[in-house]
């Protein structure tokens, strides 16, 4: 197929866990496009450096490379402009790159919970590497890191609170349907769904019952995604 | 005249100072309407009672009341179509929800720093009120909240990071030119500078370059404003 996708896998090459590949996953279902999955791990940077990339996504359309999922999903954006679209308009665009900067900042809020979990579901090749890299960012073990994590979600609930409001006004961060800033703020709810049994909402948050929606959507293409710590 | 804004100002009717207020003075001159702003002080509750309102914004616009500043912005969208876009479409509209929604969780993280110097320039008759409200909200007194705000604002400009990756990658949040997005968020920032001599941002953050170039706009609206604590 000339559309590919290089997106990060756990052990099990099913369990597609990185937050960024899935809004680039999210947006190519939204355009309707087809796709080849190609599963990469941490330690495979030789594989992606024909794309001139060091991490996924990568998106590899015909004659074309696009990494970082930003870029992606504004190349997806102009190339099949016939096709829905992902911002609704230049104001979204704009806007969705803030929303896409409070999302990767939800990431690392989001990390100190999950990190020794990703780790345990990691391919084997990938562990070391993994575990060297994040606690030398975070100054932190991973195991420590995730001490006291069913009291300290409090913070990450209030934390949340901007999306919360926005939930209750509307269905979607982008309005009456979902879009690109639908699939910016599911990416990291995601990550920690497929690597971690701890769980981050309360059941009668609305963030939670827009994330059951995100995940019946296209099909159920993100409640399949096998998860770790389950069976 | 016949477009009328009620506006929420301090001892010195010139300092208008609400961050709600002072997103819809900014919408206004965008879509270059003319209105006369009526200056109201925090218990005069009694002159908003006909519009329905206990708050200001209030627009009163010929034979319209609105009164909310999200209400407002969508009403001046809407009914003056023809004139510059706030949102940019309807993705733009949809996404300023949750940015709006980032704004007003903002006021709160500001609020502890700045609350005893609005309160110190506010009008006699509503300092009772005004301290015993946001002391009954707070759970603690005005001058306590402020305490080692030196050292605290290291917090606030953290969590200030999605805006600041935002003007990053583009000059305003809004895209290329600034839009209702922009007055979202500089309407915190205003209300802390006409009230407080607190500064909260570092010279060289990228928040402070977007702000001087925000006090600018409009003939520099915004900067015209009588500061409190500065002569």
């Amino acid at each position: 197929m000339a559309r590919q996708l290089f997106e990060l896998a756990g052990a099990d090459p099913a369990r597609l866990f990185s937050p960024y590949c899935w809004r680039i996953r999210m947006a190519l279902a939204h355009k309707g496009l087809p796709f080849e999955s190609v599963v990469w791990h941490l330690t495979q940077k030789d594989v992606l450096r024909p794309h001139r990339s060091e991490k996924v996504p990568v998106l590899v359309d015909g004659e074309t490379s696009v990494s970082d999922s930003w870029a992606i999903a504004n190349y997806l954006e102009d190339t099949y402009s016939d096709r829905p679209s992902l911002f609704g308009g230049a104001g979204g665009r704009a806007m969705a790159r803030m929303l896409n900067s409070w999302s990767d900042v939800m990431v690392g809020q989001i990390a100190p919970f999950i990190l020794a979990d990703i780790h345990a579901q990691l391919a084997p090749e990938d562990q070391d590497y993994f575990r060297y890299s994040r606690e030398k960012a975070t100054g932190t073990t991973l195991e420590q890191a995730r001490t006291g994590r069913e009291e300290r979600v409090a913070n990450l609930r209030r934390w949340l609170h901007p999306l919360r409001m926005t939930l209750r006004s509307q269905p979607f961060v982008g309005g009456a349907a979902p879009n690109y800033a639908d699939y910016i703020m599911f990416g990291p709810f995601q990550w920690a769904r497929v690597t971690s049994p701890f769980e981050l909402l309360a059941a009668d948050d609305p963030i939670h019952a827009w994330r059951e929606t995100m995940l019946d959507a296209f099909d159920g293409m993100a409640r399949g995604t096998p998860l770790a710590g389950r069976s």
